[in-house]
């Protein structure tokens, strides 16, 4: 079936191929891409659109010698599948099985891991450094999509290489999409050069015609540099990138692989900072991801034929979303921000409902969380709803512009805890301890669907500081939580005398199923709220029990636990204590079910706990 | 003497002085800088360099209506001057006294607190997007230098801004100076674009001109709309900050006040975004500033006549700088990275010496941080000292590019605990609680400078993970303290049995100070090593006194403190137990004495901690 794939050990194999054959390879990846897919579930579209440009990468450069970067990196199966990994598709994103990311354990030729969006040309730029302090002589490429471009850091990464003159490409794959439609004042910039189709061939031309022309004498040498420099910015209009120091070269089609082949092998030996922007379509050649890249961006598993997913049950994203919904009907102060994520987030009806209320920034968490301050500042009261892992890129903007100033924002934190196969990167197993110990911070954790309803509608309408609500990917929620939520109140589920579990969030359903099997009188406490915390509660139950367990999917240092820790101690509350948490090490990918088995967090591992507590 | 200046009580007055006055009342105003912070220190260039344009400023915009942010706000002295605050000037950095920042709670003139860069034009859309909501009309306007242009946050703010056509007005205050002088490829734009004189003359009368053509009948409008772009084009090449969808206007001499008050005045009514360029001079009109503006950027009490300050004791900065020197000599993996700091932590004369291994990466900690792993990935040892509160920019970097992937990058962390006058943006007491739980990161604190340099010895040479070390502002050290630093061992100063006092780096010190007065038999345990904490010492201790008291300059959530206390809690060691540490609230400016006593980290304090453990 995969006549010409099957052959393909390593790059080098690419390099005995004629265009005609590449191009025919490129077909079977893109077939290979949607039927393992279509079975594991990932991205797919990013990966769909990458396929000509991976393969055209692969055949110039040489790779590991060569380093590539993949930026976010969810668009590096073409280039997991060329550099022998094509085997282990079948456990991708699977509990130690191969990363939907690159991985420097993995394979050499994974130069450095990727996850979080903008940080490939720093990188690339610390690799280059390295070289020429070293004295190799090799390629440092750099890939990344517009969506990465709307992110700051690409920017201090570009000022500095540009800057300095180091040797080095930058790719710029330009599908005018972050994973929703990109946004932004640099993306109408690169429409504008999009419609200039001749622009790389033109430039090359120009440059060959003008460095013929020879410089002789001192005077005349000055005049002839200034009238090439005059005629080239005549036929060249400059573009952002050429003012930043790259010699910018494109718009090529990154679906042709003979021009990439041409433009990659015009650039390699230039040994000065190129910036390549290469055109290419999300989800190229396979309809339904071609008509939705947003829904094939991340996938669950899917009927190849029709596109189809299964329907799940409502999730905690979605809820949010209607419920914004409920609440900007009512309060016309609230105005929603979001980083290039109104879908993932559920925002994308608030965004067609009030569009005037709805801002997308880009991946551009740092501006949008001090864009809301401002907001706030001025009167409104933003809601920014991130995933955990990437609010991280805005740990200094809610610290010094929300809390310092105690503005009224309201930050939600979505994909909170362990997230399952996104693995290490996007584990959002560090907020609680991020965020509790920032000054005016209030940060609620719902257990149910209703609950978050109810937290929201409280930080919107019925609190005016920074506050946070953290939940988890997906839909689990605890039974009998009852409604009526009060801040800094702890909720007593079930009485006990033997042992106390003090849970937050999604745990509070693991400790339920817990105490169901311990077969020991246990007293459940919730934490709604976290921070502040509830200490007369956790008091009261600890000197009744004696046992303390605490449950929460995020590290142990600093996190609910270690506040409990403290509580107990102050006060002197002699009981037992243990704190279930995840350990101050990486969490990798596989199924949450899986994660939470193997850091203790399951109900089976409480249930242990709770037992060696009793008998202790 | 102060004959103008003495008559301004609000910006109203301004608007009564011709071109002339406020010319004087500049020198009037430059004079009272001069004398004022040669008293009580402060950041004086930046401020001689914004006095015409500060004044040119009030003239043409109505403040508090209109709404004009600082970015960083140390140039904001003017501004407090010309808004009623400038009989307070006696008080300025004081506990108590005014803030060196802008600061929403000491006037209505002040919109948007600033301390870190690159914030304003964020902030500032918030307010523009919040106004054009509410229907407001006034004009909100961000002022910058060039240094804070070198920050991500900023592109992302402007491609947004650029790209909604948001009203907005941003002021670049360019003086080729970050607090260093400038660096990087958007630098040499602006160096381009000043050797442009007549372009913002040239501009304002080519559009005015192109404006007067009348645009009659479709087809013929279309075609004289092209020419129309292609002659102003042609006249006025774009600039990077065009491409971003900025009208670019500039550049305005930053000490004609008249060509300045032109400028404002054209632009306030213009509903667009405009990108405004001024060049001044950091540390105008005072020789011994003009001349060495890096020296003057912050600084102590001086002598007005020479510009001297006194000579202090070694501080950790100086010895960082001069160890790396000698380490750099014998081992020529080690590079050197700063964030527009060369001066500030002490590498400037690395910087001389070790051209090659040497990188200024602007007001870009994100990037500096990313760089960094990218060295480490290819072979060598970065280190890159960075202030604490600054580090904060870089916390998810640090996390995801450094931890994750458990790269060699060196992070010394200066300014670490309370800073003092610069108050509560700059008090760098949350990076114990932000490094602790990151994954595969180690956290040292060192009581002495020789401690620090075995430290950074063992952070370069014997240690292959990433590794910070905490230091504080200043040069406080703590007593016979033993050589022979050694990984995760907790340091015994002195042996005790009525109680333990567990202190790290500056706070070693207090406790030693407040041993010798507390009457009372105490053991003091010094933690070189933050993480991993050497439990059994504590254990050992806590068990041995029954009484335990950590100090740390640090918040207490997620502090040593508490991380003291799980370790004790989980242990079941019975002892009485109490953290000091800062509370969880804003630490405001003051002298770092005032600051320890208010939060109980004096010598004082500690003793009565220690009797009421004793006693209770």
């Amino acid at each position: 079936m995969n006549k010409l794939l099957d052959n393909i050990g390593s790059p080098d194999d690419l390099k005995k191929l004629n265009t005609d054959e590449l191009t025919a390879l490129s077909a079977e990846i893109r077939e290979f891409l949607i039927d393992s897919v279509s079975k594991t579930g990932g991205h797919l579209a990013s990966n769909l659109g990458v396929v000509e440009l991976t393969v055209a990468l692969h055949t110039v450069f040489n790779v590991p010698e060569d380093k590539i970067i993949f930026d976010v990196g969810h668009q590096s199966y073409v280039h997991k599948i060329l550099t022998g990994r094509k085997d282990k598709f079948d456990t991708l994103r699977e509990f130690g099985g191969i990363s939907g990311f690159p991985k420097r354990s993995e394979s050499e030729s994974d130069a450095f891991n990727t996850g979080h969006s903008s940080t490939s040309v720093s990188a690339a730029l610390g690799l280059a450094r390295a070289r020429d302090l070293s004295g190799g002589d090799f390629n440092v490429i750099a890939v990344f999509g517009d969506g990465a471009l709307t992110g700051g850091m690409m920017y201090e990464a570009m000022n500095d290489a540009g800057h300095s003159r180091t040797p080095l490409i930058l790719i710029l794959n330009d599908n005018a999409m972050s994973i929703s439609r990109n946004v932004g004042a640099v993306s109408t910039h690169l429409r504008k050069l999009r419609m200039s189709p001749a622009y790389f061939h033109s430039k090359v031309v120009v440059e060959s015609i003008l460095n013929k022309i020879p410089l002789v004498g001192k005077g005349i040498a000055t005049v002839i540099k200034k009238v090439k420099r005059f005629f080239r910015r005549l036929v060249i209009p400059t573009t952002m990138f050429d003012d930043m120091g790259f010699t910018y070269m494109g718009p090529v089609d990154g679906h042709d692989i003979k021009a990439m082949i041409q433009c990659f092998e015009y650039v390699k030996d230039e040994k000065k900072p190129v910036f390549i922007h290469v055109q290419t379509k999300k989800g190229k050649g396979y309809a339904p991801a071609e008509s939705d890249p947003q829904r094939f961006h991340g996938i669950s598993p899917f009927d190849k034929e029709t596109g189809e997913t299964r329907e799940g049950s409502e999730t905690y994203s979605a809820r949010f979303g209607s419920v914004m919904i409920k609440l900007a009907e009512r309060n016309k102060k609230i105005v929603a921000i979001t980083g290039a994520m109104p879908d993932g987030t559920g925002l994308e009806e608030f965004g067609k409902r009030f569009k005037n209320r709805f801002f997308d920034v880009g991946i551009a968490e740092q501006h949008g969380v001090t864009f809301a301050a401002g907001l706030a500042a001025g009167g409104y009261t933003p809601v920014i709803p991130l995933y955990s892992s990437f609010l991280q890129r805005a740990y200094d903007q809610t610290l010094h512009d929300v809390c310092l100033q105690k503005l009224h924002v309201v930050l939600p934190i979505d994909r909170a805890g362990i997230v399952g196969r996104d693995g290490e990167t996007h584990q959002g197993i560090y907020d609680i301890s991020y965020l509790t110990h920032m000054p005016n911070m209030t940060l609620l954790s719902p257990a149910t669907l209703d609950q978050l309803e109810e937290m929201l509608d409280f930080a919107v309408n019925k609190f005016d500081a920074p506050i946070a609500i953290r939940y988890p990917r997906g839909s689990v929620q605890a039974d009998n939580v009852p409604s009526g939520f009060t801040l800094g109140k702890a909720q007593l589920l079930c009485e006990g005398t033997d042992v106390t579990v003090i849970a937050a969030g999604r745990m509070v359903k693991r400790a339920q199923e817990a105490a169901a099997l311990a077969g020991k009188s246990v007293e459940i406490l919730a934490m709604p709220t976290i921070k502040p915390l509830d200490k007369d509660a956790v008091i009261a139950s600890a000197s009744k029990t004696g046992r303390v367990i605490t449950i929460e999917d995020n590290v142990k240092t600093g996190g609910m636990g270690s506040i409990i820790a403290t509580v107990l101690e102050e006060n002197r509350v002699d009981c037992a204590f243990k704190i279930c948490a995840l350990p101050d090490e990486n969490v990798p990918h596989g199924t949450v079910d899986e994660l939470d088995a193997l850091y203790g967090l399951d109900a089976i591992s409480i249930v242990s706990k709770i037992q060696e507590l009793c008998n202790g």
